[in-house]
């Protein structure tokens, strides 16, 4: 028997296959970086207005501070972003836009606040302005060329999740396509005599399969490509046969749930020995999900999960996690669940020796505020507490007596709001 | 102008059209549920064994024990999951296995760990068995019909976000599809003579176009669907067939990027009001994003975002995130950014009136943990901060002078991985 510190060690020594691909910017949300990217044009690109103004230049602007304020300049040009300048003349200022290039000669942008048009409605070219207010200093009002980035220093690092601003800089750089690390496609097989598909009449044993939706679910959250194979009866024949049919998807790896415990009925384990993987049958010593069986198939790692619901999903967010979102870029420790620690609002009592992975929701007392709560029942046959669960209080091995108000620490669901 | 409380006020008082569609399972993880569920079936759909071991008579095994430990019993049949069983017999006990049916007559569950076979490797049929440890109460290991879930009671109420482990809930009970809340359609048209495509040559004046990447991530982030309806040159005609051009896609909500400050240059105003939009210009004491344009065209609700990008992101995330978060069943308060207070990692100065939006990242300090740090440069064209921000801190109205360590409360941004 393995502790779960022990298990969960074991699993972070396990990785699946990396692999690259190139995505558009469009569907690049979420992934990481596979390689670094350094910037290719500077930012800004040119010496520009940060504001809707008049280019000056600033050694003209600030003698005619000596000699009065009413000098009056004509306007040579309106720039209008996108279009290109000419260069500024002596006694001129160029009406200009923000994010506009500054016309050769001008240094420093006067606000349109700050200017006065004489005799004119619009600031087109020949009408003469005044400064009600000068510029303060040389390059006020103006960005200068490379301020935000230079070319050859680093954009984004290897690794980086890509969030909606990290794409606009990479479209802003002039990118269409980014290279990430690939989604692992992980086939799902589901074992049982016992199972049928939703939507079909069941008979009397029969229940309707719901670990391959459990399971695609927390795969597509995790970021990989879920592939359902199917559901292989209790035989050894069919089992065999499920896992031919999951390797034919080209997986990066498996996941069966059920079939995997002691019971007479639990072909998993022999159906893989018969197929030459290389198996570890672990027992954990935690509750729910026990059994568990880790190994490779044909050089696809294999996680065998347990059957009943909610140790198939702890099972999953535990071992499997971890593997998908490594092999997305995350590093060991963004790839664990997320700890919170905070007070239980009610006591726990616990008798049997195996670590407990309660499900608990984040509710607030007026005694304790925010604290964790029970989501209900906790059978691992049941799945509306998990679904109401924000997280797996860890209670750990050996007899344990916890008050209300104990502060405990639980691994944060995924899907958790809070 | 309006504060930013009131700006944010007046946009919880918008909202969009709420579409009902029907989706399969597999592609209902993140919605929310238009209708309630109710329980359709009892779950457990019959009375059925916890654990691998025999199914006995607790009258008769209890019987036995006064009489002493020894009795003997026939294994009568072999009960797997997914198979109907037959009624018990006097004298006999039923092989079954976790989950199977247990059998009429029978009412507890002996494990296999506490029954030792006479004489026989396998417990088959015909076999003798005798408990090593009996029973300890009726309905040991036993999981009654029912016991999670009745017939009729609500299963998930209306606007339930959809977690992996309930579409799982959904599915064992025999759900293949769900009514949730339709994506937004959101569509995009960025305004701005200076724009080219990226992977395009630029010439002198020119930028690549972002905004539609970020404003298309972030709706995608958000749970609606963008529509990227290219960009609009800065005159009347383009701006206006840009506007047609978004219209044509049926859209639930249209966000414009650029083109609505009080420059020469600037037509989106203008085009909206020809195009017969009711629309307020608002001014918002905020910086970045002072301009917002906030209307309705042919019945579609406009938000005419600013051009710069961290000014649109900021826009959009108090002002169109919530709007399509609601369309989806967020309520009010759940389609808010979360909130966060930590310390101050450093000192913040503010001189001007309008309330400001840092941008600031969570990192850790030997002094005072976990706080905010500047992310970056606050221009509001600068997106590499933006990118690496985590949160955006609230600096209120007026003159702020915050030393480091004091406690501030930020909006956490959407993708934060914190």
């Amino acid at each position: 028997m393995k502790s779960l510190a022990e298990a969960l060690l074991a699993c972070e020594a396990l990785s699946l296959t990396q692999r690259v691909e190139r995505v558009p910017l469009s569907e690049a949300r979420g992934r990481h970086l596979s390689s670094a990217l350094s910037v290719a044009q500077d930012a800004p690109r040119w010496d520009q207005s940060a504001m809707d103004g008049y280019a000056v230049n600033w050694r003209e602007a600030s003698k005619s501070h000596v000699e009065g304020a009413d000098r009056h300049y004509r306007v040579g040009q309106v720039i209008a972003a996108g279009h290109p300048p000419q260069a500024l003349q002596e006694g001129e200022v160029a009406r200009i836009m923000t994010g506009a290039p500054l016309p050769e000669n001008a240094d420093t942008v006067v606000i349109q606040e700050n200017v006065e048009l004489i005799d004119a409605e619009r600031a087109e070219p020949g009408v003469w302005v005044r400064f009600t207010q000068r510029p303060r200093h040389v390059g006020e009002h103006v960005r200068l060329r490379g301020e935000e980035l230079n070319v050859g220093m680093g954009l984004l690092d290897v690794g980086r999740l890509l969030n909606p601003a990290g794409l606009a800089l990479c479209a802003s750089q002039g990118l269409t396509s980014l290279e990430v690390w690939a989604r692992p496609r992980v086939a799902i097989l589901s074992t049982g005599d016992e199972l049928r598909a939703p939507g079909t009449a069941l008979e009397v044993g029969q229940i309707y399969a719901s670990n391959a939706t459990l399971l695609q679910g927390m795969i597509e959250e995790a970021g990989g490509v879920a592939v359902d194979c199917g559901v292989a009866r209790d035989s050894a024949e069919d089992t065999r046969e499920g896992f031919l049919r999951a390797l034919a998807q080209k997986p990066d790896l498996i996941l069966s749930s059920g079939g995997v415990s002691v019971g007479d009925f639990d072909p998993v384990k022999g159906t893989l020995a018969d197929l030459g993987a290389r198996l570890d049958f672990w027992k954990v010593k935690m509750k729910p999900g026990k059994p568990l069986a880790v190994g490779e198939l044909a050089g696809v790692p294999v996680l065998a999960l347990p059957g009943n619901p909610v140790s198939a999903a702890v099972s999953f967010q535990l071992f499997a996690r971890p593997l998908i979102k490594r092999a997305l870029g995350s590093s060991v420790e963004e790839a664990r669940l997320r700890r919170a620690r905070l007070p239980l609002l009610e006591p726990i009592e616990k008798k049997h020796a195996r670590a407990e992975l309660i499900r608990v929701a984040r509710r607030t007392s007026a005694h304790h505020g925010e604290g964790w709560a029970l989501a209900g029942g906790q059978s691992s046959a049941w799945l509306s507490p998990l679904e109401r669960a924000d997280a797996l209080l860890i209670v750990p091995e050996g007899e344990v007596s916890w008050g209300e108000g104990t502060r405990a620490e639980a691994l944060v669901l995924p899907w958790a709001t809070c």
